[in-house]
């Protein structure tokens, strides 16, 4: 049985970013390699949305988020990290496992910290920096109101760190209007790029901070400042993973065909379309607002009746999606919308989620209404097979 | 003008390593990378002549050497770290950086440290652990002792850690035989892979040692402890770089079809010859005891006559070599001899430097006795193009 991936990333590649990794390498001290490096930093600014520095590493997600919070945090900073799910307990850790100074304000599961909730936080204790999770992929939560929290933040002159490896290109995020100070991401969520690499945009101001920061982390391989000096260069500090930088670029070229509006979009129409399947099973939201309900992944509590509905969806229907991580201990589905999902998966899962729940009828009502969307929404688009593949 | 690699990695990549890159993900946590990975450790296994566990890390070789030196050394332990080159010293810088008790122990550069060396040390100071560099690129050295080095280490209750980023596969080495604690490798240098991967093999005592050094690394993403516990189940802590796993099993398959003692034959009949044709323009080898000369990086000492050596093979024949690195001041050419160089790069060096010199003549027939002797190492092998393209 042919599998569907629904999972929160790694995600499937476009076809044309496949492509681009089948070739041989350039040396990583090369002109070559400066050009690659360059245009990937150029497209990547306009994504974060910053004017900065980007930097690319050798290393998932959590090696990113490691590497800008280890060298810029020294030891006298205080880090508040709110904790409303797994990957803000993992910040956290991260903090704490090298000795840093971190208050972990811990916040309901399923909702996201109310821009109240920051400020009181601010107001009973003095803090450097703070650490968020943009897009919680443990509970379906996004920071909707990041841009309020950033502004609190930074009238008290604290300093805004926010990782959004499932958020960006899934989720609206404009670092610069919005005060974020240094924002992590990587290749293999929404910006649809092979697995392995991670990003840091960097605040003009966050720059001239990681500047003089020349020993502070106590990793040489993850060392913000050094990774910024070669950077400066277009070039990796050590031996870059070359094919992946191939990768990512073509992943980005194909995104700026896209537009990242209408990619922001179709992670739009996509989730609405998983969530109202979810309400005609009577699956209830894990987010507890759907104000704060992420687009990238649609996180359900499973009652008695659809308790199996993981196990289902994989044994009968080859659709692959996830359950609970972590400290979140309910039993839960997440399915994940990233990268380059489309009317071929959402079919698929409609299918799945109608025959199982015997509502075939309304669930292709519901995917009829999403494909007019959808269609409208890629009107005039040419490279749809390069994008999403011929299927 | 087509670009011929001779430098000490990343390196060209076999056709069918190429090939193995250009397909879509598959989940990091499903059956099918379990399989993967599984394979690869059990030919990493046969590489490194260990029974015990081999790791695979999404980073560069200093990456897993961090990984390696932050994870099992704890507080109290002292490491002996003889310099010899610049790679002896970034491990000593590693170690300091994280606040470890590091002893340095100068040796004459061009040099390796002798048995009486070490033996001396081991009787003036009380360590844990020495950490070695099999092959040394900075200055062209291959420790060809490190099995009597690890025996007398073995007698002084010290730990042997080896990082062999570009000897594997390229020298002769034996884990078991050699007492060899640790080795630490990547993929990008004699194994033919692509860069981005390392690689780390635990005896079993060591092993026994990481499973009780839990909270020691400060890094959360190169913690061995953890990468060791989801190694057994054939997964990675994190997102693992997929695609970079495809290339380093095909590299792995197709190194077992030219059987580990051919490469590492050739590896020497090349560099026997890049030797030669250094000895027939008067360059000086920049290792001072050919009984210690890497057969995988060549170094030559440049005089007034070749001081512009590097500038007229890159300019004139395309030809791309290192220059020196680090903490080597001296005008030094560094000729990579790692992965599949053969015939075709042979050729084009040795007219390049037959040219150069005016030694048209000889510098052929340097090249006609390698040849012969290349033809007979490889009769009967079926999968020449595989291995080394149609060049």
């Amino acid at each position: 049985m042919e599998k569907i991936y629904l999972t929160p990333g790694p995600v499937r590649l476009p076809p044309v970013v496949i492509k681009s990794l089948g070739r041989d390498i350039v040396s990583h001290r090369s002109e070559e390699f400066h050009k690659i490096y360059a245009s990937i930093k150029e497209r990547l600014r306009k994504v974060f949305k910053t004017s900065g520095e980007v930097v690319v590493i050798n290393a998932s997600g959590t090696g990113g988020v490691e590497a800008a919070l280890l060298t810029l945090i020294n030891s006298k900073d205080r880090v508040l990290v709110p904790i409303y799910g797994e990957f803000c307990r993992r910040g956290a850790d991260i903090l704490e496992r090298a000795g840093k100074n971190v208050k972990r304000s811990r916040i309901e599961i399923g909702r996201v910290p109310s821009v109240e909730d920051i400020k009181k936080e601010l107001e009973d204790g003095k803090y450097n920096y703070i650490f968020l999770i943009h897009n919680e992929t443990s509970t379906g939560v996004v920071l909707r109101n990041l841009s309020e929290i950033s502004h609190i933040c930074k009238e008290k002159g604290v300093r805004v760190i926010v990782d959004s490896v499932s958020g960006l290109c899934g989720e609206y995020l404009d670092m610069e209007k919005w005060n974020v100070d240094v924002c992590i991401s990587a290749s293999q969520k929404c910006v649809a790029g092979p697995p392995g690499l991670s990003f840091i945009a960097l605040s003009q101001e966050i720059e001239e901070i990681i500047e003089r920061r020349k020993n502070i982390s106590p990793s040489t391989y993850l060392d913000l400042y050094k990774i910024l000096q070669y950077s400066k260069k277009n070039e990796t500090p050590f031996t870059s993973a070359i094919h992946l930088f191939y990768g990512l670029k073509a992943a980005l070229e194909i995104l700026e065909e896209e537009r990242l509006d209408r990619r922001i979009r179709r992670h739009k129409i996509n989730a609405d379309t998983l969530r109202a399947l979810f309400h005609m099973i009577e699956i209830e939201g894990y987010s507890k607002d759907v104000v704060f309900s992420s687009n990238t992944v649609i996180v359900g509590k499973l009652g008695d009746k659809y308790a199996d509905l993981r196990r289902r969806l994989m044994n009968e229907y080859g659709i692959v999606v996830a359950g609970k991580i972590g400290m979140i201990k309910d039993n839960i589905v997440r399915v994940g919308n990233m990268g380059i999902v489309g009317p071929y998966e959402i079919e698929k899962f409609s299918r799945a989620i109608g025959s199982i729940s015997e509502k075939e009828e309304s669930s292709r009502r519901i995917y009829e209404e999403y494909l007019k969307e959808f269609q409208k929404l890629y009107e005039g688009f040419d490279l749809l097979s390069e994008l999403f593949g011929e299927v």
